[in-house]
């Protein structure tokens, strides 16, 4: 039922090195195997990469797609969202999550790092934006090492 | 994968008599024995018996919510999407849908109606809306008089 | 300020004959008359038509864009917000009129009639779609026959 | 005409101090200056300040809100826009700005500029956010030291 598994959206460039792939591709993995929905913006770089992991332990992915065409989804989305949205479909990945794990990425990433912070969600981040305010760090993005750190941190946080 | 898949988007009241609630159960049930994910607004009435339906068939089900608690959503919902959207959602769970089945409803479902045709999606209504301008019948939205028709009207037109 | 006045949406198509461009163009003269601020969805047509007649009259005129361009309002939009959400727009449109005059239009024009009903506010249409369910006309789309009756009509219903 | 205005979006907390307040105010006044629309989220802080000033000089203010009510609006906004999508409004604040100006501000703040980065647009800030990525300072933000110097900034990018 809706309410009583778990949400993780991760978000992260669409275009991405093999490194960030192979690092979103085992976050994927470790989703899944806690019985968690995956969710992401369901394009390729980062997204595929999450959703191909987490198919490859069977797990459930969700696709929140800035376009209105299902088909832009990457080939590891079990069910696409085509909002028509554009940028702002980023709000509903950031909604979406429990808690957010962010892998490299660009302004979208940034942009879904901030609204998911706003509404109160656990960030966790490998290798992604660092922020700061007045030249203090601000450590609100939860920084991890790679995917092991980033999924028990995650975890942790939702106590489960 | 997800660009395989058709998609059908049931539509309809919050809350419906059990005239209807029937009719939306097994309209979700046969949605589930031909392979389509069910998606919807996620809330209760028409939209939890066709997720009702569906999972009696082990379908997938969607439900495209309002509001920012993915816990809004009825049991049957596998997926939730909490847009935080409000009315604005409705256009999310027209453009979803490769075609829409309307049951009963309301102005909420009227307007999902409208969008969908405005997107060029088929749409068959069971005991639901018509509309007319100048004095002049529309017949835009298909008419079933029960589940099996109105399937039959979608996935012929879906060329399934 | 902003609680102060009056806001009523025009809607209707984006193309339209010369008899609605007229009508529209006399009900945005008038909402400009009564000191009200003219939203739309800012495109042609209809929109085009009652901003026109609004300006004509030193109105203020919003134009709520589907696109992610400024540039694709008319030009008698004094304010243009270029939402990038295509059809969820008109959710937007809906939610920010007091009340809504409809002026012929299509399926766009009816999700936004059903849209505004839903969330309770007055609809005044002219040539326009009329609604009905199970055989029964539904009213709640009030029927006016040119730009002052829909004038009136709403404006009383707003208590102006 | 829609077109040949320039927007400038302030973005900034919906609380401040008087400093902030004091640095939005004088951002607005000199958008108003220049003869640009100031678009903002409508409520309160930054968003006040910068509507404050700018209406000192008889500029045009917009403002999109996060709810349903244009009440929600401050006394300086002109033209309230409810959108009643909460956080995804981020995104139209974005977008409806040729250019934006952060001033302070909180997480949502960050999500509109790195919202408005994403969609290319020049983006100055006062005491605002700096951001940086595996350790390398990303200087896609503009800093300004006060507005004189954001202004200037972002009307040279302009071309104004």
């Amino acid at each position: 039922m809706a309410d009583r598994k778990r949400y993780i959206s991760v978000i992260g460039g669409g275009r991405c090195d093999e490194r960030n792939y192979q690092i979103a591709y085992e976050v994927g993995q470790g989703i899944a195997q806690r019985g968690a929905v995956l969710v992401c913006g369901g394009l390729g770089g980062v997204m595929e990469a999450a959703c191909k992991g987490a198919k490859s332990k069977d797990g459930l992915t969700v696709g929140i797609l800035p376009s209105d065409d299902k088909r832009d989804a990457n080939p590891y989305v079990d069910v696409a969202v085509p909002t028509a949205m554009g940028e702002a479909r980023n709000a509903i990945v950031a909604r979406s999550g429990d808690a957010l794990i962010a892998v490299g990425g660009e302004f979208g990433t940034l942009s879904e790092i901030a609204l998911a912070l706003k509404m109160g969600k656990p960030v966790v981040g490998i290798e992604t934006w660092e922020i700061s305010k007045r030249g203090k760090k601000d450590k609100s993005i939860l920084s991890a090492v790679g995917p092991e750190e980033a999924l028990t941190a995650i975890f942790h946080r939702l106590g489960a």
